[in-house]
């Protein structure tokens, strides 16, 4: 028998499109004991992370509660729960995550209809209005801001359209949520997820859903399947594990059994949401904006060129251009193995084209971003990449003390 | 804005039906730092995982992994992956999990039918092999131990029946596996899946689970949806979340993005595994089989039944019949309330008949066992059930002694 050792991970720092460090208070959180599922204390937790989460999407929507999974899990239960098989669907594709969105909504048997973009562009809301004229769609899937491209898709007109054209409108929040505004109800937005491992700083393997009324009323024609009683097949939710209906009813207040909820998961999300309330949400956006354009200002003086259109770039995350004659995994390499510094690589179109910086949650601070303009601008210049010596740095100080 | 305070759980003895305390090393395991997904150390983990539940399934099975979910995310992903709609599945249902693997084929399309005892029993093998003769499935979908009457399905044999009709056979065994014999390749089963928080002694969240080549094959004639790609749409796997397909070629060398692994659920089912190797399979199953069986012997000699056919529970639950005159939420809620202990309750047919006790995992101890019994005889005691006041706890020592 093989002799295995306790998990013992290296020191990392994790700049790259997340999974990010994640604050020690999360970290001792998730270590806190189990307790039973229906336990007085579980259910109010379960009721204080709806609340919490409520205050993080900026809606007063009931049903906002976790699907013990990851982004995609959230994204997939809202998609197989709502759209029946041959409802139409648009959905604009400006990034890997437009993409999954597509293969997603094929999987429930949608009909899929698809516009798009370049990478490193964003729909503008007249060419979303002209599209939902031209298609009618029973359902508008977009994706609020896409890691692979950066690109952070403005969403409150095509909201407003939305409701004009009675439209159900869904957001993929998971990449920009708690380092980009995000304003659910204001915006006219019917469905969103997200993901724990971005800006809300946690560990991956539970998403925060959040639905309005309207929606929930859709997802509700749809059945559930239970022994011993009959079902019409038409009216059928194609999963148990997705089906929302089944959720709610396990968060609400009949707490009919449905999964055990991932207790530690449900803790990390608590407390995550608890600390980011805890420094304000107005806050830790501006916080997000101030180190993302700090990196900005570091990559651009070190004569690196930025992917992409700027002026809708996420706060979170900047796609810098790897210079020609230099190997980008190469770098990647060296900056894990010899500064334990994580930046990420990127897919599709953009393989091989750019890194991907992320500055979010936790790592969205001023140490972390120096730490990593000074270790990238020594190994480019270990690899034959000139910079001038001390501008990168220098430029980002000036930065920060003009900003701060 | 409300204000919020860090999760505090109260001291809970969980003598229920799962969630279980959980080892106190594997909850200092999820306090360790994130590491990025494709982190040599984290692909290692991984590797590793793979390793330590091959041993823990008892299989070689290449493909032994984990699903993102709950432990009905493992029964999902494994169905939704290979039965296709209209594929013809037979059922053995002797509780609540074998209606759920109902309610999950049926989500899947699949033609399904099902056999039952009364809770309490379990199929004798000749009663499948003549159903399995009749109807002709292309797959048996069993449990293995079904917490909601506490009994264990003996397999071995349905294993060679299977074989022998060339049946795809799989087993649910969320709540047996780590406390009881589980045998994946001696006893000819093509797919397993589990869950954490029952003697695997984890947190809910993650499903361990294993499927054979065979079982595979079959999974591999089904298709992925991948953008800008044709597709069958006769051979969807209809899910993204959960095509097995997608997760096994994230998990072997190939390392396709799907989705970002749960790094703190990993780490914690990495402990698990490596606890319960440590420990040992067998020593571990002989521990449950113990102290269940003291539990046992002390609530009989408390002058209380135990529900169902002891020669098949399994090791780690025990069914009591709540007396008559008794309330059986009454007690529970004093147990918590007064001693902090949780014991379960039942459903279906057997709510308010009996309460469910477990002994597993890190809660499968002597001193849990004794605990539980004198804070249930003195509440009985309290609330007019007459027990002789000694014997119970006597015979329990006694048990010990001669078993120890």
């Amino acid at each position: 028998m093989n002799e295995f050792d306790q998990i013992t991970p290296p020191e990392r720092l994790l700049m790259g499109p997340g999974p990010i460090n994640i604050d020690p208070r999360i970290l001792h959180t998730m270590s806190n004991k189990l307790i039973g599922q229906y336990d007085p204390m579980m259910t109010n937790y379960m009721n204080e992370v709806m609340q919490l989460y409520r205050i993080i999407f900026n809606t007063k929507n009931l049903n906002t509660l976790l699907i013990d999974g990851t982004s995609r899990a959230g994204i997939e239960a809202i998609f197989i729960s709502m759209i029946k098989p041959g409802d139409k669907v648009l959905i604009p594709i400006f990034g890997r995550f437009g993409q999954l969105l597509y293969e997603i909504s094929k999987r429930c048997k949608a009909h899929v209809h698809t516009i798009e973009v370049p990478w490193g562009e964003i729909f503008e809301p007249d060419k979303i209005e002209y599209s939902i004229k031209k298609i009618k769609p029973k359902f508008l899937l977009t994706v609020h801001g896409d890691t692979s491209t950066t690109m952070l898709q403005p969403l409150e007109e095509i909201g407003l359209i939305c409701q004009k054209y009675e439209v159900i409108f869904y957001t993929d929040a998971t990449a920009s949520c708690g380092g980009n505004y995000l304003k659910t109800d204001d915006w006219k937005i019917d469905a969103v997820s997200a993901g724990m491992q971005k800006c809300l700083g946690g560990p991956s393997g539970t998403s925060p859903i959040t639905i309005n009324d309207k929606t929930i009323e859709i997802i509700q024609q749809r059945q559930r399947v239970e022994f011993g009683k009959n079902i019409d097949d038409k009216k059928i939710i194609f999963s148990n594990y997705f089906d929302i209906n089944m959720i709610i009813d396990y968060w609400s207040e009949k707490r009919l059994n449905h999964h055990t909820e991932a207790t530690t998961a449900l803790y990390a999300a608590h407390e995550c949401a608890r600390l980011i309330i805890k420094e304000g949400i107005h806050n830790r956006i501006l916080r997000h904006k101030l180190h993302g354009d700090a990196l900005l200002h570091g990559i651009k003086n070190m004569g690196l060129k930025i992917f992409g259109d700027i002026k809708h770039k996420m706060n979170n995350i900047l796609g810098v251009i790897i210079p020609k004659r230099i190997n980008g995994e190469q770098v990647r390499k060296l900056m894990l193995d010899d500064f334990g510094i994580e930046i990420g690589t990127s897919f599709g179109p953009l393989k091989g084209r750019i890194w991907r910086i992320g500055t979010m949650g936790y790592n969205s601070r001023k140490d972390c971003v120096l730490r990593t303009l000074t270790a990238l601008e020594s190994i480019l210049n270990k690899l034959g990449f000139k910079t001038t010596q001390g501008e990168a740095l220098q430029a980002t100080w000036d930065f920060y003390n003009i900003n701060v």
